[in-house]
């Protein structure tokens, strides 16, 4: 769940007479995100969504987020925009934490994968990546390649006893991997601002259609086509974990009719697919060693991406004719 | 948090067509309540929330607290009115759970319980009780004093360990309290329905104003002042749990504004408080005890209550000039 940060009455009043949005009329804990406090805010002018930033988040970094949202949604992106008080500012500070309102999106997460959601999420996202080329300043991944290595030390802290207890032989067949993948990393792919985690739950449809993305704070600067192989990762597999081509082939051509896929890129995509499924694998498992009983928020199975991993590890050709 | 149940897309627009509320425009998870799932819900016609009941509510009960809303709505009580489908009923299946749809109240509950907010919610509290006088089906209240005995029982199922862990001695203070709270419990007084859980997350203010009352789900026919006795504990303990008279005094008098106190009544408050205060240490032992590791819930600290009826037990003179 999403509310580890209470906002009292009185906070919450002084906050809003910071901005011009009208008079309080509710507001809610939302169940979903992990990351930081989400709350739904209503007000006699609109619906809007109130969010507290974490501990997970580098508060230097947020400009940063806030900067691409705004910038995003000025070319078009249906993404949250923030919301400046009256002093022009967007993030400010309530109850200790950094804090922003952005505006609601309309739209429902699927909680089921079709067919029909993936063009439409290899569309957004090339027309994300789009929008985002001329907005100037980068942010490094921190869960990029680079990262990997150092998350799997932490993993492994204990030599491996709690990795082989997820999974017998977990620890080193993730060391094996990595070095792979790390050797295969392609270096000199198209870069640019990535959404890094466009998983179902941060994408809206309504009617049929794709009507918003959201939850920025893990963009980054990095390789393109790696967040492509994000959401291969994320919205081509089925609930048994079998690759649906079917899906991955309507994403990345819809991708790849709104920003064209070189050819380096679409023979990277096995690598960068193996990339993106450690990455979760690796965030997945450290969560799992490290989350204390009764914590707020399920832990996720790190096997569900060791075994997209397995697949792309065995699978070299299975891009050959998607695009 | 709020959300065990997830609802695809699919289900969630063949629900809808049984409803007259407009089209989809958003369904978000809410963060608050422990017992069921809710979402906050909005059509081209409105807000609405829907509640998919989890496996602590007893189906068969459900029709009983949805015929209580409405009838309360209809006298006045600012609740969530049930939604009937084009049918006409409210009660309906989703996801495989017993699921309905309500109004959405507008307003924010207090994070920080402040003087001027224990006067509404007694006269809310009375207003509760007189709507309810007429709603003739009756709801044994299995939290209430027959329920717990069986319900320490099980909270020192394994010989009282668990409950000294949490406190040294806890299981034995708690046996002692509890039969000296059965034998003083009060048999005669005036009977009706009661929230029996009108804690502050359950009660919404608007500028100022009690804008709603939520969550219906413990509601039962049992003693009205022990109703007053649960607002007591839940609403008139500062931070550092020390007892705030003046705040019992404010709730107390304007309760007895609207639904005049019985002098019996008045003298059992000590011996109800002391049992609503046992109540929710025992559900909290229980709770805290059987909550597996990495639950969605969070556990709550059985202590803080076990706190409050220690101070019941000790000040049997609290409320003598109280009303």
């Amino acid at each position: 769940m999403a509310v580890y940060t209470e906002v009292t009455d009185d906070a919450l009043r002084a906050f809003l007479r910071e901005y011009a949005i009208g008079d309080l009329v509710a507001f809610r804990g939302i169940a979903e995100g992990v990351e930081n406090s989400n709350y739904s805010l209503k007000t006699s002018t609109g619906d809007f969504i109130l969010t507290l930033y974490e501990k997970r988040v580098d508060p230097a970094e947020l400009p940063w987020f806030l900067g691409l949202m705004e910038h995003l949604a000025k070319r078009g992106i249906v993404c949250p925009l923030p919301v400046a008080g009256r002093d022009g500012a967007a993030l400010r500070m309530l109850a200790g934490r950094h804090a922003a309102i952005t505006t609601f999106l309309p739209g429902v997460w699927p909680r089921r994968v079709q067919l029909e959601h993936c063009a439409p999420v290899g569309a957004a996202l090339a027309a994300l990546h789009r929008a985002g080329a001329d907005y100037a300043p980068e942010r490094r991944n921190a869960l990029g390649p680079s990262g990997w290595a150092p998350l799997l030390a932490r993993g492994l802290a204990d030599g491996g006893a709690a990795a082989d207890a997820v999974h017998p032989g977990l620890g080193a067949e993730l060391q094996r991997a990595l070095a792979g993948i790390l050797a295969a990393w392609p270096g000199a792919l198209p870069r640019g601002h990535i959404h890094a985690d466009l998983f179902p739950d941060n994408v809206f449809f309504l009617d049929g259609r794709l009507s918003g993305l959201i939850d920025f704070y893990f963009a980054a600067t990095d390789l393109l086509a790696y967040d492509i192989a994000v959401c291969l990762n994320a919205w081509c597999f089925e609930p048994d974990l079998s690759f649906n081509v079917t899906k991955a082939r309507a994403m990345l051509r819809a991708y790849a009719a709104t920003r064209p896929l070189a050819a380096a890129e679409l023979s990277a995509l096995p690598v960068l697919c193996q990339g993106a499924a450690i990455r979760f694998a690796l965030t997945r498992l450290y969560d799992w060693i490290n989350t204390p009983p009764g914590a707020l928020v399920t832990r996720k199975d790190p096997m569900e991406y060791v075994r997209r991993l397995r697949f792309f590890l065995t699978a070299p050709d299975v891009f050959a004719d998607a695009v």
